[in-house]
């Protein structure tokens, strides 16, 4: 591993809790060069929630590459991106009563992000955003304003404004009625707090901790953006493809954002793809306003168009994930029930599960002998104080036991170590 | 092609000038569903300098996606991440005396920029850059600053702050001696503008309509630099990766930037990619300061390796670029010539030239020309009044030529049409 | 009045709700040019806490004026200087234990407001200020971004930032435990507002509407701040000079803030003057790093001298104040008792007194219909729905029974009117 | 002198250079409490361009002052405010054909330079204001963003933005064609500097360093704004009321700014006023939309309505100040003569000159030895290089010689000190 550390930048993260070097994937296996194999509870911090190297995504993939179809096409029309929008479309859009349009932002979530909050600033002239205290939107500098992590925010190097934030759900405990200070602050023209563009939430803060959403707090936070003529824009890069059940994460509030970014599942393989989705009315852009090299990457569209297909013409995947989502969090509530005198709780949604310690350093244990004993998870929340999971969705059902029992001991361990 | 119209946001933009649905690509060619061909002198604005779909790069990728390799990693230690720094390494620094270290800052130029602006603050301790006239950096909030399009600030919907503005060479068309506003700006403690913490410069602005920076300004302003104390970056995202000559573009000046952005063509075959290259002593990010999800998309790793081993052990391929640069820059001083009375001129370097029209109209007209004959050309310049070329540096002459004569026609058309 | 109109700028505000033309002015008392006389329940928007041209003050400035001493000195030393600085010292800061460093910086309250928030930052190293909502501090660019008003914050054309707005005492109706927001932001990494350099309230808020901060919660705040190493500064700009009793108007809270901003009747007689105090360890500014022409106007340093002698040797005046504060509030609950059905309510602190009513357009028509009655009193508030009373401190017992009664009766018709 | 020291805070500046306690002055002469005289070349940095306590100015303020005449009255009406005006249009304004609306914006200039931007931002709804190398606009945050001063700069805690800085007359030594880079900038949509709002200039810069514009520099200027739709403000603080010979210090130049900030000078006799002057049409401000407490100090509008009167209803003034800068101008050039081999210099316009040294040691040397005999002059410039020389413009010629000749032998023994 020499090379990595005499080349590559300290920047790198992952690699210091996991260090081995890993080879080959499949489904929610992950091998290192040793031939040691690991059950991927992180599958790519959720970009792969239809698991490594899936065996219909990856013959589409090989089959469009082998026959010299165009690959790099920036916005171009291609024959690829038409198959896209067309599924997209039909499968995903039209079924939910949503006409969104559609646009390629560049290859990443932070740039969803970046397009999105352009787009809800030129819609109304104004250049507030309100955002959610632990919330995560990416690294560049438009969404990194938005981002709560105070380590990533102090590495702007310059201020990061135009933006308030607001407490999330269960954030003040239920101290306090939900959004009366956002009541407050948009009502009262003292307030010093102008009128926000647009509100941007996640359904489900997962770098920030699996925090869950109630259905009736989006639903009022929706309410209250079309009164006051904010625009409401979820994030649903890592909690959308399916992550809690539905394709998109906030279906099961009977919500409909004005803008939603997508990312990390989307191409359904780990290849990097972004899509930005609003009101049709709110398509103002110029042609070229935002742009990017990575914006028309055609494998992508050719795995994300196969995902759509594969997965989410019917309900027997999103349902699967429900049972799935029944199985980890019986088996996270019997952990916690086993640990009942360490103060572990534990909180999700569908296969976004969070197993939460008083003392973060368990936390960080629990990782390490996770890993040791051939399993992947990492911790989140702002002390990485929770252990999160966010296995692919088809795991099947004793690999996800395995998993789960692997963590048990590690939990187990970790507190005795810690203790 | 209603799908896009019914579907796409507005924000599209190369698809209108191409009003066409392509389907497949090899080298320099580019085919359409009608079956009709096109050559292709825009390379996925400098993504694709080896051109489409590289044989030995396309069965590099099959390969190592048909073995169930990784795919999506993050920053976790991978086989193929290894095998692409140690190339990077071998082929590229050391044979060039730079001991860089390499960070994955995000799968586009835009994120390599990002990092490099955030890092330079951070190791400094100072908010200001210094950018360019006519730059171009890229579009989320931290590059979209540094750019200079005012079309493309505009969409920012918030102030683009903490810069300083600086003329290009030849901006000021020899009216000033090179720097002196420069100097004048940091020895004076009264100018009210401060130490910037870095400065960001492209070799050749691509994007700003090919304007070219003599070796000696550039020299120049990395002293410049130096003296102050300024980190010296060089956006290389277009210029790089050969398109000049050498691997980068500022090796003609004899200069060592302390950051460097690369991406575009460093995957070789139009994946997503990016790079930010710096001094190992800049290197004092905090483990995950600086993260994203699609850092790690080893497919890219592949191609990328590959195409260092096929391209840059040798002098070969430079050398193949430098000829044929004379034969196009040749070419386009005889179109130049051949107009004289219409006011055209030409400049570049290596395979990046543009021809540079009076009437900006004349100009649109080229490209749209040259579409219906067979030849993808895109304008560039604050009023995209510079038909661009960036061929796949691995053209064969023939099909240059054949390129060059349909531009050539395409010129005389247009200037009669917008007469 | 039609120079006025013809001249002045459509700026000018107050001049709108008394359109008269005021000559002289004595005591409590001013004369427009017609010869009819009011009431001033004003008093110069509490710059005038002594009375219009109080006869000990004047003949201290004659006397200072005809001699021929130095008026205007910028911050050299003169005889009048000192004489200020040995009486405040004397006067004010030793006898209530504080030893804070005194700047001169710049005439206006506002240019305190500026040096206060620039020092807390060169301090701390921080840009963050914590403002309250319906605060007021100031119009310049930096007191501006500290105001609640919408208007007036409309009006800076650029961006305010660098601020975190709390909610101020009773503004969210006690739904929420005091400082539960405050202390969640801070204590959790994850909040995305960094560290304060400085919180900055006033004890009472006069323009936001005479909202009154309980002490126990101004002392919590001031807890709070030193826990987290944050500056905690009081704007005593208008409630200072003895408007709630005693000089400080924290003085009653037991609270020593780290920084305090003094004006308006600083001086004692309407001349510009203001200061901005701050523990002796904080004095770390570079000679000159805030300067300005205006802060050594000599005349100013004489009748605030003068001031401190006349009224602060020793409790009798404050003690009037509390007096008097009792008869003006005793009234005041009448005259809501009379109009219960009418939902007016009254709240102040000392002779800072507020009448609250349902309807801005009946405030409105209250102070419409005492200016014909001979009372001058002006709203306040974010819909200017109270009638703020800032009579000066030394007003007659029976001067202040008349204008109550006007008041009264003022409210009445007011009423009727916009019923 | 030690209650200073204990009590006043370590930001106190020209106490330092001048450490003596003034007590009384007259015209052009300051006397300390030793009885020592010093001859005032300095005038209250242009404050007192009609010297200490003129009589006739000192009368009328007497008299209003003993008659209980109104003397701080915010914007309400007022007799003395209602003179003031009819006095500056019909002296002032109308015989220089200017209809300007008259803004009290507060009592110092640094509120008026704020009140010119907030206005020219919202009358263009642009937030960028250029302005020039070695500018003083003042303190405030909004004024400090356009000063040039980097250790004031320094002092602001946050970063300066919304501004765009251009070379001064002169700043670049002849060696670019005037105005080229900002015709370049406005004219080139690629420049990446948006259109400004407004341009704010000085005539001559006095705390810059005595640099002089030329009439046909400012002309070109005010013609660029012109054309491309940009407010021209011109900063007339210090240099206005008579310092270079007119009233306005633009009038040589034959323009006629859009905005202009008064202040200084105007009341007289140093009393704290300002005002901002614009074009009728620009007059959008909504009623308060910028206020303030001191905008209405009545003694300052009886001083300054009595000084119109007395200098400016016809020439006599200004050619008094032409006829004394041509004795002083001749007396500067023969010290710069005298020391031709130590490289000195001297600039200026009517009463505002500058001894220039190489060495701003000997700048300092000369300003420490003047006052030891006998002389208040200060230095100024960016490194405090320039001598500056301010005498009040009604000076006797005799004064004028005694203070050059105490300034031609301190130069000539700091000289020697320094060298």
């Amino acid at each position: 591993m020499s090379v990595f550390e005499e080349v590559e930048s300290q920047v790198r993260s992952y690699c210091r809790g996991w260090p081995t070097v890993f080879t080959t994937a499949k489904q929610s296996t992950v091998i290192d060069e040793s031939g040691k194999s690991y059950i991927d509870f992180f599958a790519g911090a959720g970009a792969l929630n239809y698991g490594h190297n899936h065996p219909v995504l990856k013959k589409a993939l090989l089959d469009y590459l082998a026959e010299d179809n165009i690959v790099h096409s920036l916005d171009m029309y291609t024959a690829a991106k038409r198959k896209f929008l067309s599924r997209f479309r039909d499968i995903i859009l039209t079924p939910r009563g949503l006409d969104y349009k559609v646009q390629f932002p560049g290859p990443a979530g932070t740039n969803a992000v970046e397009a999105a909050i352009k787009l809800a600033r030129k819609v109304t002239g104004r250049e507030l955003i309100a955002r959610f205290t632990n919330a995560f939107h990416g690294m560049t500098l438009g969404a990194l304003a938005l981002t709560g992590n105070a380590m990533k925010r102090g590495g702007a190097g310059v201020p990061l404004g135009h933006t308030v934030t607001l407490p999330y759900d269960h954030y003040l405990d239920g101290q306090m009625p939900d959004f009366l200070w956002m009541r407050r602050l948009l009502e009262d023209s003292g307030s010093g707090v102008g009128q926000p563009a647009a509100v941007i939430v996640e359904t489900v803060q997962g770098e920030g901790g699996i925090n869950v959403a109630r259905a009736e707090w989006l639903r009022a936070l929706a309410d209250l953006c079309r009164e006051n003529d904010i625009l409401f824009i979820v994030d649903d890069i890592q909690m959308g493809c399916g992550r809690t059940g539905p394709f998109f994460s906030f279906e099961a509030a009977g919500i409909k954002p004005d803008i939603v970014c997508l990312s990390k599942s989307l191409s359904g393989n780990g290849l990097p793809m972004a899509l930005t989705l609003f009101r049709p009315d709110l398509d103002i852009w110029e042609p070229g306003e935002h742009n990017g090299t990575f914006r028309g990457y055609n494998p992508a569209f050719v795995t994300a168009a196969t995902a759509l297909e594969e997965f989410w013409t019917d309900s027997t995947f999103s349902q699967g994930t429900s049972g799935k989502a029944g199985l980890v969090s019986d088996r996270l509530e019997q952990i916690v029930g086993e640990q009942a005198e360490h103060g572990l709780s534990t909180r999700g949604s569908g296969l976004a599960r969070g197993l939460v310690f008083e003392n973060p350093a368990t936390a960080a244990a629990t990782c390490a002998e996770a890993f040791n004993r051939g399993l992947l998870v990492e911790s989140a929340g702002p002390e990485d104080e929770v252990v999160k999971l966010l296995p692919p969705l088809n795991t099947p059902d004793e690999q996800l036991k395995d998993g789960l029992s692997i963590l048990s001991e590690s939990v187990r361990i970790a507190i005795k170590e810690t203790a």
